[in-house]
């Protein structure tokens, strides 16, 4: 079994950390992907942290676990918070597989999306 | 002649910014959207604020900018700042026709995104 693992920032603010939770909701209910579980994890201020979040994808049985950091730009927490508690999950949690795909700003199609955003202002 | 003018936090990473500004140029050369001009401002850390980045569009012969938070949450940035400093900016530029595109993480494409990255995976 594989799982998604949405790794946010977190907020201060209950609203911001429950679009990441809605996303990861609508993610978990779109059975397109391929993915058997999609969750999140959050840097600070909310929980699950990233262990927290890898282990409630291992607990409902995912052995391969692809964590995707859901941040705009490639700053400290993207090259060395977040490899850094993945790091330490690997030496804990061997049988687990654990990928990390490039984050969120790094996709190309984000200048379409800003795009089709625009037609919308007001 | 119209512009579209991405706002983003800013950050003490110059990096973080770089990257923004290379999405702009990106944006400003594809020929498609059909904006005259991609222009981008921040809030905090590095210039131009959104006030000059209004008036680096108009200097350039704007007359209706589309003003798009490139944010993912709808915090207190996007929220209360950004509208309130276009008030301003509308208060002392009449003539300049300003409107506000919803923020990047309202984009419903965005779980696709992160569906494609997530087969990017290493």
């Amino acid at each position: 079994m594989n799982a998604l693992l949405l790794v946010a920032h977190g907020s201060r603010k209950r609203v911001s950390n429950d679009e990441i939770r809605d996303l990861t909701r609508r993610l978990a209910q779109d059975a397109t992907h391929g993915f058997d579980q999609v969750e999140c994890a959050f840097l600070e201020f909310t929980e699950p942290s990233i262990t927290e979040g890898i282990s409630i994808c291992s607990r409902k049985g995912a052995t391969h676990i692809t964590v995707l950091p859901y941040f705009l730009s490639s700053g400290h927490h993207v090259t060395v918070d977040i490899p850094a508690e993945l790091e330490n999950v690997k030496k804990n949690n061997p049988q687990v597989q654990l990928q990390m795909a490039p984050y969120l700003g790094a996709a190309k199609e984000i200048g379409k999306i800003l795009v089709s955003l625009s037609r919308r202002a007001t």
